[in-house]
This record gives C-alpha cells, structure tokens and sequence, in this order.
C-alpha cells in the first residue's frame, strides 16, 4: 500500500524563505498568518491528509461511486472522512470571515490543497468545486443569494459545482443549449443537460448548489448570452429551512480511467428554479473567476500526483535490491544493491524530486500572488499580481498536468513490473493524474490562452515584467551560481525569441500560433521552474551562509543544479519546434489522414 | 465503441516498396513469400483482426480473467476467437514447414502481428507467447523435446509461457532461487515460486509448456548456474497422449492497470517434471533467443497501440465540431468546425502518423534483417544482418514502447473529456500501452543494454555499420530532399557526438554511461525512424516519378518532412542532457533525497 507524508519542511521553506509572505504580514488580510500560524495550519493539515483522507485513496479508487435512481453514494469512509475535514473547519481555511472563514490566505490554502490532493485527490474535488463555486458567487452574486449560500459552503454542510459542459459542447461554449426563462418573481426556469459535473450528486452534504451556465430565452447567439445561476438541489427558504426538491438530478454518473471516488455526472435540468449571478449575458466572466481559481487547482492536483508518486517511488528504491552499482558494490552485506545506487533510477528520481519542488514554489508564489491580488492596498501592485496570475494560470494548469503526469509514469517505471499491479497502488497516480491535463480547459487550450490573449496582455508588458523578473533573479544570483544563472539566462533567451517569433509570425498566420502553442507553453514553464529554483538557491545559500547545517539547504543547492543543468536544455529542442511554423503541420487535406 | 482498420496499404507500401523483400525471393525460407501470397496474408489477417480480435477489445478489458482454485477463465467470447484464430493456421504462420508451420517470412509475421496487437493486444499475448517459447525450444531443445512439443505449439493446440521473475528477482536473475534437482532418469524437478507469467494459466488450451528459468542444484553461484527447462501442465506420453497432471499450479492471477484480458499468473513448482533445454547452466543464452523475438514483439506492441489510438482519435477529430478554425471559418455549413482544423489537434495527428508509420517500417526492416539472419546463404550477410538486430532490438523495445505509450496519451487528449471514460475506449489503449514500457526488460534496462553492450559490440563496428546506412540514405536522397536530409544529418551528427561522449566518458566512469542511457536511446531512436522516412519518401518518391497518381505516395512525402523537421529536432536537448554526465544525478547521498 502506498505512504504519504506532506512536504511540510519545504512548504514552509518556500513560504517563509523564497516567496517570504512575511514581507506582506501588515496588509489587511493577510495579517492573521503570522509564521507561527502558518507553521501550526500546515502541520495540522498534514494529520488530516495523512492520517484521515490517505489510507482511503486507494478505497475511493477500487470501489468508487454507487449511482441509484438518480442517488450517489461515495465509497466507504468518504462520508466520516468528509465530517472530520469540515468539523476541523478545513473547508473554511481561506474563506471570507463574513461568511465564517478563517480569512487565510491563498498561498497557505494551495499548500494545504497540495496535500490533500496528494493524499487523496478524489475526495478533495468535493471541498475543492465548492471552493470554486464560492468565490464566483462572492465575487458576483447579490448580497441576498451570499447570505443564502454562503455560510453552509463555507462550513461545508453543502457544497458547489460548475455546470459547463454539454454532450455537444466542450471547449466551445457558445454551442450551449441549456436554456433560462426567465420568471415574474426574478427568478429562472432552467432547462438543458449537462455532463462530467464533477461532485454533481453525492451523499456528503445536506445541499449541493449548482453554479450553471445557460442562455436566457431570447439573449443573444452564441458566447455573448451565456448567463450563470445558482439552481441548489433544495430550495432555500428565506428562513434557512429547505423548501421544494429543485428540478435538477443525476441521471447517471460515469466510469472513468481515474478518480473513481468522485462522482462525474450527468445532470438533468428540467424547469429548475435558479438565480441569477451577476448580470445577465454576462456569465463568462463570473465564471472564469471560478475557472481561473479551479484552473491553479488543477496545476496543482497535476504535481501533487508526482509528488506522491515520487514519495513511494523513492521509498521503493532506497528498498529493492537488485543488481550491483556501475562503479563498484555499494551494499555488499546484501545480495544485490539498492537500485537507488542506478542511474538511470537516480535520472528519475532527480527528475521527479526537481519537478516537484520546483512547481510548488511556483504555486505558492501563484498563491502569494493572489492575495496581493486581493489584498494589496496599492492599486499598482494589485494590478501586477492579477496580470501575472493572469499570465501564469495557463502555464500552471497546462505545464504542470502534463509535466505531473509524465513524472507519475515515470516514477511508476521505478517499480518494474510491481508498478502495472494495482495492489502497490502507482498506478492509480497515474490514472488520477491523467484527468488533470484534460478538465478546466484541456492543455492544448490552456496553450491556446497563453499565446492568443496573455502573450499580448497591454501590449506585451505584462509578459515583460516577467521576464525583468527572471533576470532581476539571475542579476541578483550568487556569484557562485554564475555558470548555472547563465544556464537561466539561455533559456529565458529561448523564450524571448519564441516569443519573437510569435510576434512576426503569429499575426500574419494565426495557425502559427496555434501550431506552436504547446511547446511554447512548455518552453515557458521550464523557465518559469528555473526561475523559482534560482530563487530557492540563493534562499538556501543564505541560510548556509548564516551558519545553518541543516543539509535541507545543501540538497536544495544539488536539486536546483540538476533541474538548471539536465532539465532546462529541454527549451533548445521545443524553441526549434515552435519555430517550424504551421505549415508542415496543415500541409495535409484532413481527408489525406 | 473504438474501431480499427488494419494498414494493409501502408505495409504492403513498406513491404515492397521501402525494405523491398522481393529482392529476397530466391533465399531458402523466402521464397514462398511471393508479392501475391504477402498481399493474401494481409488482406486475410486484417479481416481475422478487425472482424475477430477487436470486437472483443473492450470486452476482455471489462471483464478480465477469473481466478478459482488454480484455473483461470478467460473473458467471454476469447476461446471461440482462439479457435478461430488457430483453425485458420495463425499461430502457425511463422513456423518451421517440419512442425507443421507455413515458413512465411518474420517480416510477415511481424506485420500480422502489429494487427493483432492494434485489434486485441491481450488475447494477442497467448499466440504471442507460445511463438517465443516455440523459437527457444526450436533453437536449443534436442530433437525429441521439439517433435514431442512444437507440432501442437504451432497448430496452437497448446500454447507457451516464459518464466524468468520471482518475487525478488526481476531485472537481476543472477538472484534466482528456483532451483532443479537433476533425476536418474535425466530429467529435474523444479521447485519455486515465479511471478508476472504471462498467459501462465488459461483456458483456451489443452497443455501450457512452460518454460523456466531454474537452477541445478550443486551448480554455479548467480546467473551462470541458471538453466532453462520445459515444464508441461500436462505431461506428455511417449505416444503423444497426456500423462498426469505436473507440479506447476497457478496461485492467483494479478489485477493490473491494462491488459485484463490476459492472465498474469504467479506459479508454484512443486517438484515439477522439467526437460533440459539446450546445456546444463547455459539457460540464458536459451533464453534470450525467446527475450530478443519478445523484445521485438513487445515494441511493436507500443506503437500498435498508437496506430489503434491514432485511428479513433482522427475519426473523433473529424466528426467533433468545436469552435472555428483560426484562419477563418472551414465548414460554414455546421454550428461550428471539426476539431481537426486546429493546429493544436493537427499536431497530436501529424506527431501520432509519423511516428506510427516510422515506428512500422523500422520493424519490418528489423523482420527482415532476423529473416536474413536466419536464411542468407552468405555467412557475412548473415551475420551483418544478426548484428543489426543486436544492436536494434533495445531500441525498438525501448524507444518505440516509450514513444508509443506517450502518443496513445496524446491520441487520448484529442477527445478531451470522453477521452478519460471508459466507454470511449481512449484509455484502455493508454492503460494497455503502459505495460510494454515495462516487461520483457524495463525501459532503463533495453538503455543500458545499448550503451553497455550494444555499442562496443566488434569494436564498434555494428554501429559504424548503421551510421554508414545513413549515411547512405542521405546520399541516396533525391536532390530535392536535400533540406530535409541535412536534418538527418544534422541529427545523426547528434548521434555520433553522444557516441563519442560515451566513448570517452562511459569507460572512466560507468555511471555516466548509465546517466545518459535512456536519453542516447530515444536520440538513436530518432535517427532510425528519421532514416526510414528518409526512405520512405524516396519510395514515393519514384512512384510519383513513375507516373502514380495515387495520393498516398503524396501523403508520405508531407508526413515524412514533418517527422524530419518537427520531431526529430529532439535529438538536440537529448544529446545536451547525454553530456551532462553522472555527477549532477549522483550528487545526492540517497539518505539525502
């Protein structure tokens, strides 16, 4: 059976020591996350993870949602580990104070988020959607529909989802064909089917309130009149009591490759009573608040599948024995060597372990961000944290799902033929990963946002700032780290003329830019990691600098070598890629195929 | 429901036209493969696979193999296509015409046995399997072994197992604990515990002959005291008839993340009747006879799972309509344009074709290099081309099955959220793909067989050998490839300059040979595939020349220049990280990680 034990050592390194949070301790909602606090959350959410929601990661999996008559029920276990998440007030963690939170801040939630992913990604859908769906009604709902819901999603007693997808609509929303009519009394009637809703019918929660994207009766075509509406399964009397069933239900859930223990369902609106969320024909934008949220979540769920995969890869090779060393044995009490002693094992774990770490410091400085996003009381620094949340999202859903995923398998490799048997539990990572790179936009869309609409963001100063931010790291690196901060300083070069490219030749032919989307986007997020390794090193120097022998800080040093020295030259063969352009790629008649 | 349609176009094209096996026509054990009788055998294995095998794709998966009290039960519907499959002479294809075999071709065989594998890669594995077992005991068993057991192996009325893995013992045989205790009457008695035996246990024959890896008793330490040894479920009388019932038994079969059609059985011996193969501690150059033909085969599964995948996703592509083509609207006719306008979507294709059609003709230049092999009359051709396959072999096992599973990924995304449900069949061809990065030697080990055996082979002759071959096809290019044969030359420059890292690194110290492995693999990869495209397209070449009309030929020319100037650029980041050498992977004491 797979182990997990939450990365809490190097959250907290990155939270205190390379995004250094503290420096933002006096902005109003930040405040409260005092290090000692933050300390205290993460430790405390690691006995969660570990202890409650881990050991029914592979339950969830082998036995999966039940679907009856239009009822779901999660797998055993679910239901109590579900109670104890919400009883220790995890779903409130960084959740308004006037609606019950705790008024956390980003960065600390996506490391909690991080290992409850790792520990269990299933069952952390369920908390997670509602997430989502709260920040899109708060950030748009009217005051009334907020005091409605709220508060019993913010303590977990009900929970959320989004309604995006239809069985002929994908990607393309404006193809939508649920429908709204609106009502006397200001309310709608919403009719239409709508597919893979994630956590759409289960048992954990008294309510589940639906977020839904329909198009009112006579609004205009296409994208433009779309709307979003609240449609909870219950109504909600203006007392709090339930009212009338609504008309919306499960009509089957599906079987799928991965995340057996969430329910992906059909769902059935027939004549549902919703409210409107913002204004009318406007539900794009309300719902991309929860998309671009669900979007660095599922960034997330993408590494915190390798980071588990990692953790066991790693336990498993310090553990089997099995031929001897290239340069000579290195346990001759036993009959064959540790297979850690290989290198082409060491390749993989090296790969795996700089990954991770490497995307976590991305994440919870996408965290920080977001909170001064939010937070900030300078207009200026609000307004850079949102433009570089908005150009770093696609990267972060779509580099680190591909890239999780790619290190999940690999790290099940690690086993031999151990890892292709369920029982030892790699396999399931890998499944589970693979759903990553596909909902909330699949990658190739992700790539799509990245070049067509955040490249371009006020003519190109938002991708700017970033790139004066790398070599604000690579100027202010060491002088010891010279020879890796060029390492750096040759990919970030890459990019630059990746992105050249796409400026000259993107405008003219759009197919060019699309063609070269994905490897652009990847080129990118190796230099995004290798920005925030650079970042980690100097952190660690410091500290061995100031006397620490912690040896923390000295495998941090050899970690970020390996991801500059043997992992970045990957921007060369992707550069040469983007460069090619679109014309070899739709030369063919698509009947040619 | 997925479907599938065998290439019989383009492996007749390969067939004739690129490997050109009719130059071979008059050798002994190739001359009945006429042009005539190649294109009969393909036109009628497409129709056993697609009519057959594939139907019951899903259905094996879904169902899988039951266990009870040491038998097994294959899924519904797999004996009635094993006896299909066997009636019409399948299973006897490639085998000698004195044990009742048609004496067809290797290539041959291989491409039937790429249909296979695309159509039903788990019932493929029982046929599979015996094949390798037939060709071990074919090469080393004395004449009374092979006239008492291979007539009923090649008609199929019994099938055949390799036994190699014990629970501690998977890449190091040298670990081996089964041991055999030599009987006056000549034959052993094996006794043990093996692991991972696929096809070990089933119910679509009358007799399984295992063969098992054992140690005689009082022999050598490690892997040279090991022997290889026939151990029937049924014993065989002298007359032909079954004698009692042996000493094998299968414990319990294994859940697996793919491949739920086939049995993967763990087998108890029991003091087993056992028959020498071959000599006495000679068993695993017995063995390997039956590895390199599995290795082969096993590559060739990685890839047929791309084709299979590659097919569906196309179709998908074509009928799923998603929003407009960037470079202005395609089909005004419909809500919106097939996917297959989108770059994005275009490259997944293109990458999936190119490879896919690389992938094949590298495999059936590797059927025909093992038919000259064992047929040239000449001792140097026949030896060249055994060297050939020496060297080969890691590399299609190895890179084919890695390439392979990450396009059935890519194939898989095409469908976006339908690609991760089980209904849509996407997944069971990653789950399935999975495992041949894994068995008959994992992916690192084929790695180190390269740089470690393969290479240094006659002094480096073997190789010299291929490098001058492509040397040759980009010499032979027509004079208008010649852009696209500088990008073979450029990447086979990469090639030789990793060659010469490891040549003056790898000696030194081993790990580094051991730490550029994998990447020196997947770069000589992509030299093989880009030499086969190269003559790829000088075939189509000179039918286009010729006068031919047929768009296929025109098809390969825009495939092959994609595979050249958008794929293969990947040996440049490999060859950098091939020169990074150990140190940065081994940096890390393992306490460390």
């Amino acid at each position: 059976m797979p182990s997990y034990q939450a990365p809490v050592r190097d959250m907290k390194f990155v939270i205190h020591d390379v995004i250094g949070a503290a420096r933002y301790a006096d902005l109003p909602g930040l405040d409260q996350a005092t290090p000692d606090i933050v300390d205290a959350v993460l430790e405390a959410g690691a006995t969660m993870c570990e202890e409650v929601l881990q050991p029914l990661n592979v339950v969830g999996d082998r036995e999966g949602c039940h679907y009856a008559n239009g009822t779901v029920t999660t797998p055993k276990g679910f239901r109590q580990a579900y109670n104890l998440f919400t009883e220790a007030g995890w779903t409130a963690l960084a959740a308004d104070p006037e609606y019950g939170g705790q008024g956390m801040p980003a960065y600390l939630a996506l490391a909690f988020n991080e290992m409850v992913s790792s520990s269990n990604m299933a069952i952390g859908m369920y908390p997670g959607l509602t997430h989502g769906a709260y920040r899109a009604i708060h950030a748009h709902a009217n005051d009334e529909l907020k005091r409605t819901y709220l508060p019993n999603m913010v303590s977990g007693k009900w929970s959320g989802t989004m309604n995006l997808t239809e069985p002929h609509c994908g990607t393309d929303l404006g193809l939508m064909r649920t429908k709204a009519e609106p009502q006397s009394d200001g309310s709608y009637r919403i009719s239409g089917t709508k597919i893979f809703i994630s956590a759409g019918e289960h048992d954990l929660v008294e309510n589940i309130i639906h977020l839904v994207l329909a198009k009112i009766v006579g609004g205009p075509e296409g994208i433009k009149g779309v709307s979003l509406f609240i449609v909870p399964k219950f109504l909600v009397n203006a007392d709090g009591s339930f009212g009338a069933r609504n008309g919306v239900r499960c009509g089957s859930i599906e079987h799928k490759m991965g995340i057996h223990g969430n329910a992906t369902c059909v769902m059935n609106y027939d004549g549902a009573v919703g409210y409107l969320v913002g204004e009318e024909h406007k539900g794009m934008r309300a719902m991309f608040t929860m998309m671009n949220e669900a979007r660095l979540g599922v960034g997330l769920q993408g590494y915190s599948q390798s980071e588990v995969a990692y953790q066991n890869a790693l336990i498993y090779a310090k553990d089997r024995v099995q031929g001897r060393s290239l340069s000579g044995t290195k346990a001759p009490e036993k009959a064959a060597d540790p297979i850690i002693v290989h290198p082409d094992i060491r390749r993989i774990l090296m790969n795996l372990k700089a990954f991770n770490e490497g995307a976590r410091a991305l994440c919870l400085e996408a965290g920080l961000k977001a909170d001064l996003a939010n937070h900030h009381p300078n207009d200026a620094d609000r307004q850079a944290a949102d433009d570089w949340m908005a150009l770093m999202t696609p990267i972060i859903k779509g580099f680190l799902t591909d890239q999780g995923f790619a290190h999940a398998v690999n790290a099940q490799q690690v086993f031999g033929g151990h890892g292709y048997i369920q029982e030892w539990g790699m396999e399931q990572f890998v499944r589970d990963a693979r759903i990553a790179m596909i909902y909330e936009g699949a990658n190739g869309i992700q790539a799509l946002d990245l070049v067509g609409r955040k490249l371009g963001m006020k003519g190109g100063q938002v991708l700017m700032a970033f790139m004066a931010d790398v070599d604000q790291a690579i100027a202010d690196a060491p002088s010891e780290f010279a020879p890796l901060a060029a390492k750096l300083a040759e990919a970030k070069d890459h990019l630059t003329q990746g992105t050249m490219w796409l400026m000259q030749n993107g405008m003219s032919n759009p197919d060019n830019a699309g063609a070269a989307s994905s490897d652009y986007m990847h080129m990118f997020g190796l230099v995004a990691l290798g920005y925030m390794w650079l970042r980690m090193m100097a952190a660690a120097k410091s500290k061995i600098d100031a006397g620490s022998t912690d040896p923390f800080y000295a495998t941090k040093l050899v970690t970020g070598r390996y991801f500059l020295e043997r992992m970045l030259p990957d921007t060369t063969s992707l550069l040469a890629k983007v460069k090619v352009g679109a014309e070899p790629l739709m030369a063919l008649a698509a009947d040619a195929f």
